[in-house]
């Protein structure tokens, strides 16, 4: 089989864009260097801010550059495209659109992993931004899953985590965390979708269980595999 | 002044590569996303393996797709070229002389860094192929400190940890490390020079101090000042 590269869309942010570098290459089943996956990652830091022209507080479209960005890649040999950042995907189609090679959807292969898992009700932890465009909601409904969101108080505790604690290099409070999860427990939650890279690094801080859907390693894990390599066990 | 695009050779390795990014971006003085260094990444994992040919186990030579991979990096639109990866500096002079823009010597950084420190005698921590090529001791030489290396059976713990732990993920032999590193220390090196970035990666898990010096971090640095960029305190 040819080998398969992989063309990353990234600097969205930049810390996240190294992560899930990290993330795909310690769950490559790969020996030796040779093995692993050939990536091209544009680590596009001057892509305008996503969620500033999605809540319109900003006139500057990234999906401009995503776009090119996108060709580029595929110009540069790129199999396969996807970018490790769950607000930008807000732009999928029109990224999809621009070029012939396969885009991952990390928002839809996270709603079909949940299917696969047989999960009926998931709650949805991700910033004020991908709540407000029901990315996850309008994939997870496609799936006939059940989204519940955070209340009010609550969604500003996991904006809280996201930007005080994890983008500041602080502590979590782990309090208010676990404030935010029992809601969605009680509220029936199987399953609780970390929608937001910040929320995937606290993860592994904080080891937390499978009770939690990384959608960044749903993104990982299906990016192995459309390479045609192994996931590690 | 206008936005500098940093050119990466990377996959060698590929974890090294996305630590490198890592330890960039956390090291840019930098506020928001767009304020973080543009980087186009080849994390071309299939270069063949450098050790192996310098070596002439192999006559796979690596600096082919190198060279290529640099001409691409400067078509792109890269205006300084790194690769975080100290054996590969065997072909420095060949990759510089392929293309026009500065490429960035690690090694040569390192020395100068060292000196700069008042250093004038340090050990070094790296593969086969960089001890016995004198990567480094020539480099040292040049700033007249002096070089030691480990004896045999200790340079075969250097490689074990590398490629048996740090490269197969594995957990990392501290008693093989601390060996290696109080025969320096017993020999009077005052620092002991990290010159492979499997082993950049075993300070950042360890904890290391400012004894060790890794090549990757000095790097780093160059690379943020030379895109006109600020280091963070």
């Amino acid at each position: 089989m040819k080998r398969k590269t992989l063309g990353v869309i990234g600097g969205v942010g930049p810390l996240s864009t190294a992560y899930f570098m990290e993330v795909l290459i310690n769950k490559t089943d790969a020996q030796i260097d040779q093995e692993h996956i050939d990536m091209i990652v544009l680590n596009h830091t001057e892509i305008p801010d996503r969620t500033a022209f999605i809540l319109g507080r900003s006139e500057e479209n990234p999906a401009f550059m995503m776009k090119e960005d996108a060709k580029k890649l595929e110009a540069m040999g790129a199999d396969i495209i996807v970018t490790p950042c769950n607000t930008a995907h807000y732009f999928y189609q029109e990224l999809q659109d621009a070029v012939t090679v396969p885009f991952i959807n990390m928002i839809d292969e996270t709603a079909i992993f949940l299917k696969e898992q047989g999960v009926g009700c998931v709650g949805i932890l991700a910033t004020n931004g991908t709540i407000q465009t029901k990315l996850f909601q309008n994939a997870l409904q496609n799936q006939q899953i059940e989204a519940i969101c955070p209340s009010q108080q609550n969604q500003q505790y996991v904006m809280d985590i996201i930007y005080d604690n994890v983008k500041a290099n602080q502590p979590v409070d782990l309090q208010k965390f676990k404030a935010v999860v029992n809601e969605l427990r009680l509220q029936g939650c199987e399953r609780v979708i970390l929608g937001c890279t910040e929320l995937s690094i606290l993860k592994r801080e904080y080891s937390l269980n499978n009770f939690y859907v990384d959608s960044l390693e749903v993104l990982v894990e299906k990016a192995i595999t459309a390479c045609g390599k192994k996931v590690k066990k």
